[in-house]
């Protein structure tokens, strides 16, 4: 028996009215029978009533339809089964309007229903109530010659049953709707596909599809179509069908000229994803226009459902021409019915694509203070040696990710590394410089790494913007940092002690701030000693338990390593000190010794301006 | 590999996009960006934009929510995948209003999310866009003390986006909606529950369910939950379902006291069948309830999916006095966006039925021609007469019936026996009769055979209806039947030579009508003689091809028997005719010997009412 989320197969049907009703105002269901009606139940004076229905198991149709300008009342049977003609005599009942405008019965065309609402047709008539059929038959799918009974009724019955809605709210008598209606029956046609079978409550799936094959031409009561195909791709599927649907040499084929306009829809037998859903109507579309079809309509949507079957039905009705266009207005009347899909146009093939201002860095307004030549010098060999010392270990911080991680910390920091070498830094703004890493780190690197430099040095660069113009002293490359890695830890939720990178950076951004200097030597002594204070903020991770990303998912035995991500920190840390130190160090001991002090990595009233 | 209705896995949510835009009025794809904006793109001057997003394989989640009133645009990234920070800055871009009010981002609480969202932030600032953030974590089922991520964010954050976009309409301030919105959230907890996994395009299924298994407390992005669970009824697992979300035991607990009143979302995962969801959804309401917990709304459908899984999340919105009612507002303020359900209401625990007119033969009001008391006599003998007929031929239907049917025509038949001689005749008016004869065909035997019959006797009393008042000779019977048969051929679709009871019933009624006599001696010859038309009729069913009805769908060649249904109508017309024979032949003959000829099957002038 196959899982379902039910309580007894017996109870399904009922179960899942009350379900619809109870959420929807103004939905009511009539006595004991499965018949909902729209509050009073009754067409309005002088209005025909619209009745439809059919078994259960093809939700929301026909009770989610119920509602003004479209069904007045549906029937529902047990899953796959006729309801029994007293439900269809109540329905016709309910429906009639008190001025006795009569009833429409909308029926799709299966033996089982024919008989149950001609009886109740029959029955109802004894009552002297006026009621008129019209039986839907839009399959293109089968067409023995052997079988009298004829096409089948699908979902695109549902045009039929818009339209008479519609026609009701228009004041139309009954004569007159059928007349519309049997011509627009004419004009419909519908062909189903399906990844796999469904199962009737209680019982087994109803026939068996390999998951190399689809099912062409199928019904909506589980029962087999007329071809088992390869397994192919949507667009594949849905030639098929369209080629099916159109193919001459059927005796049910439904013609679809070059020229003709349509109202497709594109209805979701159960259990196709959304997405699945959306791309079936994209390529629909597509197809259909490639054949030179105009689309001017499209629904979309759990319409006529074959209980949780993993497929698809497309429905068109053919538009063309005055005599036919004004069936549009038909279609485009409101309804209050819940479950009709809010109004949907097609007025192009291919989306209109709206500008994007787009998002490069050097679109960044420069802004902040700005470095001196020789600050930006030193920054750029600064920055290098960064990558150099990650590039150098890249293998190491591989084995350390290992275990706990993906095993790539290495190889998604060395992107940056490459990238970096590949690009012109614009280093004359500092804001302009980091805002590019971020960049960088966005869209070489990616993933979570990617984000968490990314958003560091943006965080950084605008924490800079605010920086006085005036002047770049160590300090306020230090305090912008530390907001850096403030936001970074907000947004990652990350605490110290959490096994990140942030054990690494913040220990070291914190020795700076407290060791502060504004002579650039001594600065770099300090920075030197925070090398070590970071490395010693990476070793300690190996003791702590993973609080955030992916190792927090892997048993704590596992992970004994130093963290990754925090090492990785005291590597580039070390870098780009190291760098810096080297080309700043002689320079600036050689200066003192002349008595000169500058804060060099400081801001410069030069008027270049690239 | 997983089947999928897709054309490959790279392009699944870009084409899922394209064909929600293609099929909804206003949609806007953003440049290349997976961002979708509604119309220009742009929040109204002065109106803070309303940005929300995630990775694809949510559907309709979040593109779908886009529209005035919901959400200004929506970022996607790949299946489960956050999107890039730069597309998260297009969309903050595109919803700024030109009057700069800012923007509001809704993040659902991932590490992935909240870091590509936060990048986007940055970014977005460096571009003095005013942007704030507010992260839901409504997930009431995981609670690892370890993980500083915190609670999952689930589809409970569809009710901070609508309340935003509402807030945002009214033309709120962007720190005033978020201090709204930070409320809300506390007040906001999801549970789900899944029958199966899901795959993502191009994968294998993410985690096995065994077909006696649920899955418990899972996200949405195909990992499994907290709990493996034996499958059980719907009952009882909304049942887990509320206890877990409410279990005062774990960190993460929602309380939902008694007298609290709470909005409801029943978001389908994406594979459960319609059927089911408004099982879930009727069962949640009435678990809810017996909780003394009032459930004001409920909005049900596929909102934020997880592919193709088939299960369900419950969402609740605490809504308890006068400081959270208001958000109600909120909700039912008006939206444009495409996939919010129709605005949905529950207002009663169990829904309120309407009364029914009732379905009995007896409401049928009498009128027609009158039998004599001796016409009575007569039909009440012919009727009885079919029944014994039919009851000694059970196993002789039974038997042709089967290898082409149900093997049970017999047997089905036989009910209508066992009824007829249950009920007291009403025999007075053919109409009522012939009623009361479709009523047990109906309601008795049911099936294909009882609605057949029940059309045959309801067109009969109708076509009786219209009878001149003054007489009831055998020719109006026949015609009457006649008509009757006719009714039923339309409906049924059955032409002669279809193997079918048409086959024997419509050439004794064409013979009879041929050799229409007013003179009862004489008629009953020429009943004897239809008795023998029918029987050939019948007999020659087993050379015909089946046309209509299950033997259509049964190869040709086993098919070499003539037809249950023929055979029996000439059984029970046989036993009709002799009964009736039998009745009259003794008393008109003897009359014809005295020079009296009568009709007594015929209109009586006796005042007699009942």
């Amino acid at each position: 028996m196959s899982k379902k989320f039910i309580n007894h197969p017996d109870d399904c049907v009922d179960e899942a009215l009350e379900g619809l009703v109870m959420t929807h105002l103004g939905l009511r269901i009539l006595g004991e029978q499965r018949v909902v009606v729209h509050e009073s139940g009754r067409a309005e004076n002088g209005k025909v009533g619209v009745v439809a229905g059919g078994g259960g198991g093809h939700e929301p149709f026909a009770a989610g339809f119920v509602g003004q300008g479209l069904l007045t009342a549906a029937v529902c049977g047990r899953v796959f089964s006729s309801p029994p003609a007293g439900a269809v005599l109540a329905a016709i009942r309910a429906a009639r309007s008190s001025e006795n405008d009569g009833v429409l019965l909308i029926v799709i065309n299966y033996t089982g229903d024919r008989l149950n609402f001609g009886l109740g047709l029959e029955r109802a008539r004894l009552d002297d109530i006026r009621v008129k059929m019209v039986i839907c038959d839009d399959d293109c799918a089968l067409s023995s010659p052997f079988k009298a009974v004829g096409r089948r009724g699908l979902a695109g019955s549902l045009f039929l049953m818009k339209a008479a809605g519609a026609l009701s709210e228009r004041g139309e008598v009954l004569d007159s709707m059928v007349h519309v209606l049997e011509e627009m029956k004419q004009s419909i046609g519908t062909i189903g596909a399906s990844l796999t079978s469904c199962s009737v409550p209680g019982g087994e799936t109803m026939f068996r599809l390999e998951n190399d094959e689809f099912e062409l031409g199928l019904g909506i009561h589980g029962e087999a179509g007329i071809k088992r195909m390869q397994m192919t791709n949507a667009a594949n599927i849905i030639e098929e069908m369209l080629n099916r649907m159109t193919d001459s040499d059927s005796s049910c084929s439904f013609p679809l000229p070059s020229g003709s306009s349509v109202a497709l829809i594109v209805n979701n037998l159960g259990g196709l994803s959304i997405m699945e859903m959306f791309i079936a109507a994209r390529e629909a579309i597509k197809q259909l226009e490639s054949r030179e079809v105009k689309v001017v309509r499209c629904y979309v949507g759990h319409l006529m459902t074959s209980l949780e079957m993993r497929g698809i039905q497309l429905s068109v009705l053919r538009v063309d021409g005055d005599e036919r266009s004004w069936w549009l207005s038909l279609l485009d009347a409101p309804t209050s019915a819940p479950m009709w899909p809010h109004p949907l146009y097609h007025d192009r093939i291919t989306p209109e694509k709206l500008s994007d201002d787009g998002d490069h860095w050097d679109h960044f307004k420069r802004r902040g203070p700005k470095l001196s030549e020789r600050g930006r010098r030193a920054l750029k060999i600064a920055i290098h040696g960064a990558a150099s010392a990650l590039e150098s270990n890249v293998d190491r911080l591989n084995e350390l990710d290992s275990g706990c991680g993906d095993g790539d910390c290495g190889s998604t920091l060395n992107r940056w590394v490459d990238a970096v070498r590949q690009i012109e830094l614009k280093l004359k703004y500092p804001c302009t410089v980091l805002h590019q890493l971020s960049y960088l780190m966005e869209n070489k690197v990616g993933g979570t790494s990617g984000a968490i430099y990314g958003i560091f040095f943006a965080a950084t660069a605008k924490a800079f913007e605010d920086t006085d113009i005036s002047g770049i002293t160590p300090d306020r490359w230090v305090r912008a940092f530390k907001v850096g890695l403030e936001v970074v830890m907000k947004h990652g939720n990350a605490q110290p002690g959490d096994r990140t990178f942030v054990d690494a950076l913040l220990p070291a951004l914190e020795y700076l701030n407290l060791h502060s200097k504004s002579c650039i030597n001594e600065i770099l002594d300090e920075l030197l000693a925070a090398c070590e204070v970071a490395e010693e903020g990476a070793e300690k991770t190996a003791g702590m338990r993973a609080r955030v990303g992916r190792a927090s998912y892997v048993d704590e035995d596992l992970v004994t390593k130093p963290d990754a991500g925090a090492t990785a920190v005291a590597i580039w840390f070390r870098g780009f000190v190291s760098a810096l130190d080297s080309e700043l160090h002689s320079v600036y001991c050689a200066r003192k010794k002349h008595g000169k002090r500058n804060n060099s990595i400081s801001s410069s009233s030069s008027s270049d301006d690239e």
